[in-house]
């Protein structure tokens, strides 16, 4: 019945051999790879009013500076990753670039700040996707938690689903998304410079801000840089592309940029001019689409778009994490099970721990965005330091044609990355804190499960100087508890291995032991049997000390010890409660305490 | 970690033949065993009260005739269960009264009505308790459930430890209670004759009522009859007393109907002359406390000893239901772990059962006395009748010397039984319907596994005239992923067993399969290797479709089948997770799917 609840849900199987059919084109590839990044200009403008607000309405005309201060980032971001994607055609993410040239504790760091950073650009999304449609309707409000939970949820299932059918679910909402906000702003601008808008909704620019600093100003500026995160995900995902794949994915990269900056300037200067004061209940964007359409079907239709693309945004974390995952794991940094690919040929279990992961995290912060959006920037800032600077020493010790203004590209990426990171941690410490706990103590834990992964190699490594102990005989112990079929079954099983068979009796009546040694006697005058006496009514206590009794004299001779347990297969399912399920208990004491084999005998129960 | 949490809650493993110390005599038994009967007059009048309330306080005095009537019924239950002690003298609990008179079903259908009825108790008792607690400090009110959780837990644990300890514990509260209850009976009657309480606080009795009706008046009858439930719990515990059992047993259940008729009689008279109304937050006892004593030291060592007779009469529920399952696991209508003794002698296994499913219970009624007392009582009216009506059958039988007043008493009883039990359908159908529905299913239920332990032994018997299959050789096929120790150290424990192994290899990519094949050669010539090509990434299909093929032809030469799987031993529990847990998948699978012995070879990480 799971069986076919997962076929429903994920589709049938797919073999090895259609793995090609996968890869990404263009315009599929910039609806996957760009939504994160296109839908953060949903909460990265509002980002910056509510810091300022924190003076006055007066001080939003600062706004339209520091978006300038953003465009630029945006800028030196771009062409840094561009370059990244040539340097490494086979998928350049933060955590190659710094493992590769910064050495092995700076990857790490990246990696750990990514993984942690794509669960958050889930749970990020998805709560301002519900954000986008309970400002529309008001009377949701109080379900933004559940509402990101199913969210989450169905982008899970989509993504077991596999890659390509996600993306032709998905490419059509990012368009839409583009066309939509792009119409917008083309009204709303038209309307501002032909006068349809009051003037005196806005500061003019320049005007003097009591209280302004240069503090607050920067804080507004990380606040807004907010809008930027996901521009790295295109460089991480180049082995999804199509052939050729550093030039398709170059190509997506520029274009992504483009239209961030279309949105992201847009969206600050309406704000700006319609003199929009950010509140709990309403999105800027939604504030926006209501003063520019009203209410009507342009209002709907944009919010409907901006909540579907940020929980396709959401996506862009089960296209990179994965990913992510499997170079961590060929390098034994996490559990190897995340580089096996499913059903579907997607990396399943990368999916699921993201999904799961996500989730926690939305009750944990329960389903507010303004918290996680900090965390989420910070996060995403670390990495792009580091892949920047692992570029700059990459250029230097490389020094192919033309690479002086390569490095300066990267230089000024990493420089401008490196001091807005510095920013979070000076103007929002109360919110990002946790960033410098848990991300030493994820290192750590990628250097424990390393160091594991080390010493099971060499212990599994064959040494062809050390000749492997050999068998030179078996001793079988089969455990009866009475005279039945199940007990004829193992005996016979077990001296057609071995003449060494003993059969153990565990008695909780002293009467009880003669009795059943004088009918072993009649029934199998040829196999020993040994009775034990347990006072406390356990059977793993006596069990365990006779067969460690059994195994020091096996092992002066070299000969290994077999414990034969018998296991009912019950003919339905609820059955299993009404036997005593005490084999399973000592099989798995026997198995974990002690050394011996422990061959599970089934007797199958036709009725 | 948890052995030691287990030997500091319930103490040292207890060995068999220290059960003879922990029998009850009189003075214990009467503590443990009457508890449930005689704290019942902590709810019971009150019962009858609420039902009066309906029609307003002048109806009050009907609770007089009412409470005359439930002493009748309470002198024919006691006099019918003495008669029971004698004939039962192992045990009379009306499941074996009703099974060895009425047969099977009437029997199952006791038993089923008493088990369930067990929960009950535990559930009634402890919410009452806390009712007793939150009347005196008002301010727990809000916390009714979690105190009764709290209770439930700590007499699961006194359970598990044993009797003779628990009995000793809970001996001084009960007589305490009984004390405390004649006190304050003695000094709220003295006055009352002395003329210092109003006699304008209660209607006279006789005062013609309006609306007043016979089925309001049946209805609180039954309702008051609920101060009964518990009077059997002697007669099921007969085993528990010292010798001479039958003897004491039956002193101890006639010094137990002589208390609690004075407890309730004398508390339905303060009532009735006090003018007492039944509210939500105060019970009726600590309201007649009140007015007799005032809020003095008096007040709450009342309301203090009724709490703990409240919560040790949950007590009996533990005392009756781990012997009533014991009886109905011998019979093979339950699951024969309930015959299992614990560490302790404690049948542990029904008391963890009563405990659970009593919180359950207390969930669902979110801690309401008055909810769940309806169906309490009636589940302990189904067993009164159908035990009393199985002793009129055995006296017509057996007819022993002087038969006719013994019948006469026990046809009383059932009668009386009778009636009440159709009352409690006819009016609270709303409230007792639950009976009907799940009564049949649990009866159901046992024929169930009845016959599923009947085909069990059946199959599991040893038929001389049909011998044995023989097994007249062995084939090990040993799953191989590599060249490793693992692997060496399964392949030369095969080759000590037998000569026919096979070696498999799942292949995911066809030129692994070949070059694997190769290393194979040189590394292990002697041993053969099938490499199998798996499309889906699955090591299960293919492995389960070759093992099928082997095992078709292992059949037509009478050979066995053995698969050997290994399993990885961490050195910590928390490196499991690193290794993919395949190994289990397989074996359960094929365990349970095939027909296959699987043999578990460990492999002992050292670092």
């Amino acid at each position: 019945m799971l069986t076919s609840l997962k076929r429903l849900l994920i589709g049938r199987p797919l073999k090895s051999t259609e793995l090609g059919e996968q890869k990404l084109n263009k315009t599929k590839a910039l609806a996957i790879l760009s939504s994160d990044a296109l839908s953060s200009v949903a909460y990265g403008p509002e980002q910056i009013l509510i810091v300022l607000f924190t003076i006055g309405a007066a001080a939003f005309w600062y706004s339209i500076p520091i978006a300038a201060g953003v465009l630029i980032l945006l800028t030196a971001l771009i062409l840094s990753y561009r370059q990244i994607i040539y340097a490494y055609p086979h998928g350049g993410g933060a955590y190659v670039v710094s493992r590769d040239n910064l050495g092995k504790n700076p990857g790490l760091i990246a990696g750990g700040s990514l993984l942690v950073d794509y669960i958050l650009t889930v749970a990020v999304s998805v709560s301002a996707g519900a954000d986008a449609i309970t400002s529309a309707f008001p009377a949701l409000h109080p379900y933004n938690l559940p509402i990101s939970i199913v969210f989450v949820l169905f982008l899970t299932t989509l993504n077991l689903r596999g890659v390509t059918e996600s993306a032709s679910v998905l490419a059509y909402p990012v368009y839409l998304f583009v066309v939509a906000l792009i119409v917008m702003i083309g009204v709303g601008v038209y309307n501002s410079v032909t006068g349809h808008v009051p003037e005196n909704l806005h500061t003019p620019i320049g005007t003097p801000v009591a209280g302004i600093s240069l503090f607050l100003l920067l804080k507004a500026f990380a606040s807004g840089s907010s809008a930027l995160t996901g521009v790295e995900a295109i460089s991480n995902a180049i082995p999804n592309f199509k052939d050729p794949a550093p030039r398709n994915a170059s190509r997506t990269l520029m274009a992504m940029g483009g239209l961030l900056a279309i949105l992201f300037s847009g969206i600050v200067f309406l704000a700006y001019y319609y003199g929009i004061t950010p509140n709990a209940t309403e999105t800027v964007v939604s504030q926006i689409a209501d003063d520019t359409f009203g209410r009507t079907f342009m209002y709907f239709f944009i919010q409907g778009t901006t909540a579907l693309i940020l929980v396709l945004a959401a996506n862009t974390g089960y296209s990179a994490f994965p990913l992510l995952a499997v170079n961590l794991a060929k390098d034994k940094f996490i559990p190897r099970m995340f580089t096996i690919r499913g059903d579907r040929l997607g990396y399943s279990n990368g999916i699921i721990t993201l999904g799961v992961a996500a989730i926690l995290l939305l009750i944990v912060f329960n389903g507010k965005t303004e918290h996680l959006i900090p965390l989420y920037a910070v996060g995403v800032f670390i990495p792009f330091t580091l892949s920047q600077t692992g570029m700059i020493l990459k250029w230097m010790r490389e020094k192919p044609q033309g690479w002086v203004p390569k490095l300066i590209t990267n230089a000024t990426g990493a420089l401008i990355s490196f001091i807005v990171t510095i920013m979070f941690f000076l103007t929002k410490f109360p919110q990002v804190w946790p960033v410098l706990v848990f991300l030493p103590l994820i290192v750590l834990l990628f250097h424990r499960i390393k160091t594991h992964y080390d010493l099971v190699g060499e212990q599994l490594r064959i040494n062809p100087n050390q000749p492997p102990k050999l068998v030179e005989g078996n001793v079988i112990i089969v455990p009866v508890a009475g005279i039945t079929k199940v007990v004829e079954n193992s005996i016979n099983f077990a001296t057609s291995l071995t003449d060494q068979v003993i059969a153990v009796y565990v008695a909780f009546e002293r009467e009880d032991e003669h009795a059943f040694e004088e009918k072993w006697k009649k029934w199998q005058p040829n196999v020993r049997l040994v009775t034990l006496h347990s006072s406390y009514r356990s059977i793993i206590m006596p069990l365990t000390k006779f067969i460690d009794t059994v195994q020091n004299k096996a092992e002066e001779n070299n000969y290994r010890v077999t414990v034969l347990i018998p296991q009912f297969i019950t003919k339905k399912n609820w059955h299993n409660i009404l036997h005593n399920q005490s084999s399973l208990l000592i099989r798995a004491y026997l198995l974990f305490k002690r050394d011996v084999v422990v061959a599970t005998v089934p007797f199958r129960f036709k009725k």
